[in-house]
C-alpha cells in the first residue's frame, strides 16, 4: 500500500473512528484502525464488535492494500507529523512508514485481512432525519440511561418509528427522558433498543448540520447510522422494552412555572453539600408565587427561594437534585413547568406539544 | 464575626491561600481557610505548617472575629453564589452563615484560635526584585528539581545572592538548571535552599507584573515572599546545597546553533515512541549543516532531520528526550546553542550572557 492524504483530511478520518476502537481488549487487532485503500478513496475503520464506525479519506492511491495500526499511536503520530502532506506505504507486511516532510516514523501493523469487517446489512428498512435533530435527541435524553448494566435494556434508548413520527426514550428506575419528533416521511412503524454507548459516540462525532440528513437503516440486529462519507454500525439491544407510554401519561394538580437559569443555578449550588455516598434530597415548598428550597446533609444546610407562578395546589416534595440538574441541562426553553400532584406521585417536566417529557420519582420526605 | 465581601474580592483571596491548605491530613484544622476580621481588612490564611500564604480582602466589617471553615467546600459555595455581594456571619462557634441574594449556607466551622498562625518572621535581610523577574526565573529552573523525595536537597531550589546577582538552580542528578539576574540593588551574600512545592505555588499565585515589586526576606529556618496584599511564607530545606559552580563550569569542542520550534517538534514527536517504562534515547549525528535524529522502541522507529550551523567537531551523542524537552518548553530564545564535547561529557544549552545556563548528561549511546 502507498499511499498520500492531507493530514487534516486523515486527523479527521481517524478522530472519527477511533470512537469505535477498544482501549482494554485481548485482541491486538480490535485496538487497531483498518487502512483500506482497494478502491479510489481509503477507508478507514475501527471496530469493537459491538460498534464499528467506517469513514472515507481523500487520498491518492499509487498503490492499493490493506492494513491495520495501532489506534492510539497512529492517531498521535499524525497529529504531530510537521508537514500537511502525509506518505504512508507499507511493504514487507508487518511494519508501516509514514512520513511527512523530513520525520520517518515506522511503526507495526498488522495484515488487514485479518480486522474483522463490517458486517453487511440490508439497506431496506430506513428513516431520514436531520443531523441537528438525532444529535439533539440523542443529547436531551441519553442521560436517563442506567450506567450500570443491571438491567441490559435500562442501558439503551429505545428508537420508536410510528404514526411519521420518532420518539427516543430512556430510563433508568428513577426517571424517565422522551423526546419525540415528526418525520417528513412516512415509514413503516419500528421499535428496537440501540446501546447507550453507540448513542454517546454518535452524538459526539454527527456534525449536526441542520441542512444535512443522516439515515437510519435497521435490521434484525443492527442499526446502520450513515451521514456524510461515514457510517456507524451497532448491535442491538435485544428484549422488550418498558411501556413508556403507560409511564407517562398522568394526570397533575399543581402547575409550577418557572426561570430554568435560575433554578438550574440553585440546584447546582445545593449539590455543593451532597457527596457521592450521602444522598439528601433538595425539598421544594411550593406556594403562591414562590418556591422555598432547602436542603441538609452531613456537610452543612442551604435555604433558597425562586419566584414562580404556580396553579392547583401548594405542594411539599422533595427530588435526587442531581436529576434535576441533568433535566435543565439539555432543555433549551428559558422558562420551563413543573407538573405535580402530591409528594408521592412523579413529577412531569414538558414543553406545550410535549416534544419532551421528563418524568422524575419523588423522594421520601421524611428521609 | 459579621463582614461583607465582594464576591470577586473574597474568591482571589481564596484562590491565594487555598494553595497552601492540604488536602489530606490528619488534622482537619488544616483542612481549613483562617477568616480573621480583628483588623479593618479580613485577613485569609492557609497553613499546611511547610507553606502558609495569607492575603487580605478588602470587607466591611460590622462585628470583628476569627473563624476557620473547610477550604474545598468554602471555595465551591463562594464561586457558585448568586449575587456580587457576600454576607458571612459566625455567631455560637460551630457553624457558620454564607449570604447572597436569596441563597443562605449554613457550613460548619472550627474556633479561629485553634487555627496555626502563621510564624512571625524578623524582617531584616532581604532582596527585593519585580514579580515577573521571579516567576520567570522559577518557571526555568523548577523542572529540573527531583520529584522524588530519595535526597531532601534535590528535591529544592537553590536561592543565591552573591555579588549583586541572584541565583537560582535545580538540579536532580541527571541535569542542572541555573538562572542568573543582576538585582537592582546591593545586598549581602545569601544562600538558602527553598522547597519546590513553595515555589510550584508562588509560580502559580505570583501575579507576574513587571512594574511591581516581590521582597523576599530571609531567616535562618524560613523564607517569605510578600507581593501585594500576599505574604507566603516557608520553611527552608536544611543542609549544604550542591557545589553548581564546578559543575556547569567546562569547556566545549562543538557548538550546535539551531531553531528551537522546529527542534522542539522533533523532541516531542519522538516521545510518542517512549512508554513510561522504556527510557529510549534520542539519538543525535551533529554533521556538518545538519543533524540527523532518531529513536528505536519497543514501539517502533522514528527519524528526522533539522538544519543547524555547526562550529567543531562531528558528534554523536544520545540523550533522554524528555530531559531536552523540558528545557525547551522553558526557554523564550527562537535560537538555542547546544554546547558539547563528546558522547560522555554533559551537554550545555546556554545564552551568550549566560543568564541561563542547562545541564544534561548524555546517556550511553549502546543501550
Amino acid at each position: 500500500m502507498k499511499v498520500n492524504f492531507f493530514k487534516t483530511d486523515l486527523m479527521n478520518g481517524i478522530n472519527m473512528v477511533i470512537k469505535a476502537v477498544s482501549s482494554k481488549t485481548t485482541m491486538p487487532i480490535l485496538e487497531c484502525i483498518l487502512l483500506d485503500a482497494s478502491a479510489d478513496t481509503v477507508r478507514l475503520t475501527g471496530n469493537d464488535m459491538e460498534l464499528a464506525i467506517e469513514t472515507s479519506v481523500p487520498a491518492v492511491i499509487t498503490e492499493s492494500g490493506k492494513t491495520a495500526i495501532d489506534a492510539k499511536l497512529f492517531s498521535e503520530i499524525v497529529r504531530k507529523l510537521p508537514d500537511e502532506e502525509v506518505y504512508i506505504s507499507s511493504g514487507d507486511g508487518d511494519t508501516v512508514n509514514i512520513k511527512s516532510g523530513k520525520a520517518s516514523f515506522t511503526v507495526p501493523s498488522r495484515d488487514g485481512e485479518d480486522f474483522l469487517a463490517m458486517p453487511v446489512m440490508e439497506k431496506k428498512d430506513y428513516i431520514c432525519l436531520s443531523e441537528f435533530t438525532l444529535k439533539e435527541m440523542i443529547r436531551q435524553t441519553i442521560f436517563s440511561a442506567a450506567a450500570n448494566e443491571n438491567n441490559k435494556l435500562m442501558t439503551g434508548e429505545l428508537f420508536e418509528v410510528k404514526d411519521g413520527m420518532l420518539r427516543i426514550a430512556a430510563l433508568d428506575g428513577h426517571r424517565i427522558a422522551v423526546r419525540k419528533e415528526v418525520l417528513r416521511d412516512n415509514y413503516s412503524d419500528k421499535k428496537v433498543v440501540v446501546p447507550g454507548k453507540t448513542l454517546n459516540e454518535i452524538q459526539r462525532i454527527i456534525p449536526g448540520d441542520r441542512e444535512k440528513d443522516v439515515y437510519v437503516f435497521f435490521a434484525k440486529n443492527h442499526i446502520l447510522f450513515e451521514f456524510g462519507d461515514t457510517m456507524v454500525l451497532s448491535r442491538l439491544i435485544e428484549g422488550e422494552y418498558f411501556n413508556i407510554e403507560r409511564m407517562i401519561s398522568g394526570d397533575y394538580e399543581t402547575k409550577v412555572t418557572l426561570n430554568k437559569k435560575d433554578f438550574t443555578d440553585i440546584i447546582d449550588r445545593s449539590i455543593l453539600l451532597i457527596r457521592e455516598s450521602d444522598k439528601k434530597p433538595l425539598v421544594m415548598d411550593v406556594r403562591e408565587k414562590e418556591m422555598k428550597l432547602s436542603l441538609t446533609s452531613m456537610m452543612g444546610s442551604m435555604k433558597d427561594e425562586i419566584e414562580i407562578d404556580k396553579k392547583g395546589n401548594d405542594l411539599m416534595i422533595a427530588f435526587n437534585p442531581r436529576f434535576l440538574l441533568d433535566c435543565m441541562r439539555v432543555i433549551d426553553d428559558e422558562e420551563i413547568k413543573l407538573f405535580m400532584t402530591d409528594h408521592r406521585s412523579p413529577c412531569f417536566i414538558r414543553d406545550e406539544e410535549q416534544r419532551y417529557i421528563y418524568l422524575i420519582l419523588p423522594v421520601n420526605l421524611n428521609v
